[in-house]
């Protein structure tokens, strides 16, 4: 062999491993299904999206599967979350909650579970369509936060598709797009410009423009996140304390009088404080991993628990084998339920102690205040936890330090009511 | 170039690109610093093993090493745990550990923190030598659990070096051994052959034979683990609440008069059934993470937080960087240390309202006799957290839940005291 030829192979040696290394590093990316589209803007209807995007399409439409979770906690299912928790028809009554408080259906339910609810009637407003449609992307630009006000009956009229293509992506460039401006407005509040995020951030900001905490500013029902001093729980508290727009209560419970907060789905919340969140992982990692069909690789648009697909929702990253991670996420949602419960039932049972103190004739009025805020602050805490979707295990630790503190809140509560009532005890 | 060359040419390159994977598979292993030795047996004296493993010495003399962990929870000192944590001089009124409850150093001080501890006196026993020495092998060898009923005195007089080389190792092969007997019959009850496990098993079981909870069996003194019916906080206060081998309690509360538990650094517990140590991961992978000298890698025998070397300790698994690791950990502690301090403070509450219940005339004995029952078991899960080493980090999940728990018995405890006084509350 000449010097030139084993030159020649050296060469080539060097670069096949090269390669080989390059290959290992950046593994198989995603094979880019994404082809240029003729989808109008205003296009609500996922079926026309589904035309250019098929694979996405079919998976979406895998969201009207209904299944409980296999670790028995939550689910795509409509079970009313009081079966397991009898204390929530006592923190909620007096309002909606305790008359429907369902486990959530898929994405593809969205608009059909509001129209079916309990929870609304004729005096409902059209905010309650902000995340259950992409229309409210078209409310939004013709009416501004006007929609939120109007009959939600009427909204509903105009809304045609649940949350589905549009609500997240942009017909044209199939970028991520956030379509909730409640999102939007929280976000710059805390300094953060949407249109400038990664797409990676976008992978976690479409979810969190809804599955977060939010209320209704009085008189005019537009959206507000309560971020403005961070998303912990005690900020969000901190947030509320100072009854920001007018906001005091979500309601007054009616038997101990206290001004109520209701929580909504902080999952968002909850997650980006976590080892997952902070570690820069996205909702979509696991709620939407990569799969293939056909031999194209594609993000799932089912939704759902990634329990459902333990393989490629959690073994990209944790390679021990499904039956090892479903018992690890079993065991922290175990742990966090019983404290959850736990807590409920005192909260419970604080409401009925400052009930009792009330109708007593030389109520200590100062001290009956005290127990009102500390009921309302427990079950803050508490109800962040119930109303979260994933039973503690977007963020264990942050989940049952909080509900241990509600529980202790609970007790203060039911203390401080005895001694509204006068009852010394030690 | 000849059919033959470019032949050659394929195969060489096939070859090299295989072994460009097998080395990135593999990653650089330790380089075996073990040489055969002629440290004779019955050789405590770690200097004499330090002539033959030279770095492994230099390591261990780094146990001396005298600083607070940089989360500002435990670390390598002695300091008052009742400084952070007033109420423990309470809770541990009328037994030793309100006279000194200090952090622990490091193995080095192992005999001397032991001879210097106030919680020792005349009447102190041998037992106590089992977890400070390696010495503890001819002294079982030589008199079985005999050793453990002799005055503590006349075993410190031959107990010359503290935990060091000889605790864990045999001086002929270098294997990893035990050297606690109580260790090996526990394991045995548990269907577990110690001499029969592997060696990344050995890498906990040689920390677990003293960073457990135990008792000494009332008479002989043996040492006996509580692990007959599992690992669990619950499981291991089942398996108290049969007073086995009589055992019924550490002291009695001179103000509660409840039978309490003492629990003592249950570090393996805590952590066998965390994420860490379902994984598989060992003690020593964190707590002796292989370092680097004069370009041999040999497992660091400096014992101590990991926080302290996050680099070589964290990061060969997690690569988010060391600022990123110690705000994870430290997050965790603060969680853990917040449910902790709430939960000793009503814990110690409890005592005095059941000391206030049992000084009125017409006590029901009944609800005292709850009381009594319902605060030892809040302290024994308060415990069991305190006593342990990690401030939560070990099983966070688990941690959290557990005093969520203990706070929540204490609450109840207080109650019944309430009603055992007579004092109807709401």
């Amino acid at each position: 062999m000449s010097k030139r030829q084993k030159s020649l192979i050296a060469l080539l040696s060097v670069l096949l491993l090269f390669f080989g290394f390059v290959i290992m590093r950046i593994g198989v990316k995603p094979v880019n299904t994404v082809t240029a589209s003729k989808i109008p803007a205003g296009e609500y209807d996922p079926a026309v999206w589904g035309q250019y995007y098929p694979l996405q399409y079919a998976s979406f439409k895998m969201t009207r599967e209904e299944s409980p979770s296999p670790t028995g906690y939550g689910g795509s299912i409509i079970v009313q979350k009081s079966e397991m928790q009898p204390e929530i028809l006592t923190l909620f009554k007096g309002m909606p909650f305790s008359k429907d408080y369902g486990e959530d259906r898929g994405h593809i339910y969205a608009l059909e579970d509001l129209r079916e609810s309990k929870r609304i009637g004729p005096a409902s407003k059209g905010a309650c369509i902000t995340c259950k449609t992409p229309y409210v992307e078209q409310a939004y630009r013709e009416m501004g936060w006007g929609y939120a006000n109007k009959p939600l009956a009427e909204m509903m009229t105009n809304a045609k598709h649940p949350v589905s293509c549009a609500s997240c992506h942009d017909p044209e460039t199939m970028n991520l797009k956030i379509t909730n401006p409640a999102f939007t407005e929280a976000q710059a509040r805390r300094g953060i410009d949407v249109t400038k995020a990664s797409r990676e951030e976008m992978r976690s900001f479409v979810c969190a423009q809804c599955h977060s905490e939010y209320y209704f500013e009085p008189g005019t029902m537009r959206v507000v996140f309560p971020w403005d001093k961070g998303l912990k729980p005690a900020d969000m508290y901190a947030y509320y304390s100072e009854k920001p727009n007018g906001f005091a209560q979500d309601w007054q419970h009616p038997d101990s009088k206290a001004p109520m907060l209701k929580a909504q789905h902080p999952d968002y919340e909850l997650f980006a404080t976590s080892t997952h969140g902070k570690a820069g992982v996205s909702c979509a990692d696991c709620h939407m991993p990569y799969v293939r069909k056909d031999g194209q690789k594609y993000s799932s648009h089912w939704v759902t628990s990634p329990l459902k697909n333990i393989e490629a929702s959690c073994s990209s990253c944790h390679t021990q084998g499904t039956v090892w991670l479903e018992e690890r996420v079993k065991t922290i949602q175990d742990q966090t339920f019983e404290l959850q419960h736990m807590a409920g039932q005192n909260i419970a049972k604080a409401h009925q102690a400052i009930l009792y103190a009330s109708n007593q004739p030389d109520v200590n009025q100062q001290e009956l205040a005290k127990a009102r805020e500390l009921v309302r602050q427990a079950q803050w805490y508490w109800d962040l936890l119930s109303a979260e979707n994933s039973m503690g295990f977007h963020n264990p630790s942050q989940a049952l330090n909080t509900l241990g503190q509600a529980n202790e809140l609970a007790h203060q509560a039911i203390q401080s009511a005895n001694l509204a009532a006068g009852i010394k005890m030690f």
